[in-house]
């Protein structure tokens, strides 16, 4: 499962600023990060193009287009209200060791609080929010780690550590009606290999090229 | 699985106009749409969106960036060589009922050439090419059917008798590193149930929840 990590803090106290210098640090590591943030106002997602024919499509109705180009790909969908973070995390953004999302306050992911003096306000987690560290330039009594607003790498080992040590990237990702599954590592085993049986026709084996499978729901 | 067709032609032959007219046919029978177009240029895909947070986290390095608004959802990632169109199908473009690409003239999915009298060339698809339908104002000489530059409800007519009737959007899809694995009826459901039963511990069923598999390659 790739882990998820969420930046939060109020208006203007400097999220994605944070965000720019913990991905550039990520990154400058050789970790594959990617990022989800909500756009909140209602409305149409503008998006402008070279090769404006993408957006020919979805002007003439399309609910889904996607360009790609060599290095590039790029999608825009209807959202709808069937989407859940998971799945986005699973599906769109596959293939990065780590995501850290904007602003997604509610959820049970970690959370990295900022949070500047000069703002004048208190913390917006509270018990219960997961919070697991602040960026700050005060100490703001939270019982986690704190971090200076400069203190990128000191914070990108934290990440490191807590977070991506030891994520096997190796294993099986499950999402049942869109939320992950967590299995245990011999129920993760027994289902590799039957399905791996059952399509390669090759044994019982644990080996093999990558699967995606999805069975949709079906009502009684 | 998602019925993929090909809109071809030779530059400048039409070819978005024509898909931007049977988009809009098919939207307005409640078709949900997808379309794919590569973008053949090198370099970076530049856009432009409202709330730039999302592209500076790009510019800061990462793999792949999310936007989520209430009605639209907006992914940019680096595409790599292992992005296959059935990947691209499956995954990014997961919920329509068909895909229309634009110029992808590799590859075994049936192609709707779009040629001009004008433009005085002879057809792109010669055989083997998967050929079904030609666009155009005269008579090609092909031996499939033709339709009128402007004559997009039949053509979307043909569309959806040869490819969206019968198609049982609650089967299963799969693919095997990367490329869909077509499985008869009874493969399918013997792997439902098992996958169902594996995860939901609710017995051998065929009903339940929507779930999304992946098991990652692994080297013997």
């Amino acid at each position: 499962m790739i882990p998820i990590l969420s930046v939060v803090g109020r208006s203007n106290s400097g999220k994605t600023t944070l965000l720019e210098k913990l991905i550039r640090e990520l990154a400058g590591r050789g970790r594959r990060v990617g990022t989800v943030k909500h756009h909140h106002h209602h409305g149409p997602v503008t998006v402008d193009v070279p090769g404006k024919d993408s957006w020919r499509h979805r002007q003439a109705g399309a609910c889904a287009v996607a360009l790609l180009s060599p290095e590039t790909m790029f999608v825009v969908r209807d959202s709808g209200k069937g989407l859940s973070l998971d799945a986005l995390a699973h599906l769109d953004l596959r293939g990065v060791d780590l995501i850290l999302t904007e602003g997604f306050k509610s959820g049970a992911m970690p959370k990295i609080e900022v949070n500047r003096r000069a703002q004048q306000v208190p913390l917006l987690c509270g018990p219960g929010d997961h919070l697991v560290a602040v960026v700050s330039d005060w100490d703001t009594g939270a019982r986690v780690p704190h971090f200076g607003l400069e203190a990128v790498a000191p914070l990108a080992d934290f990440v490191e550590e807590g977070y991506l040590h030891g994520a096997d990237r190796s294993q099986l990702e499950v999402l049942v009606a869109g939320r992950r599954l967590v299995l245990d590592a011999e129920a993760e085993t027994v289902l590799m290999r039957v399905v791996r049986s059952l399509l390669g026709g090759s044994g019982y084996s644990s080996t093999g090229p990558s699967i995606e499978l999805r069975i949709p729901g079906q009502e009684p």
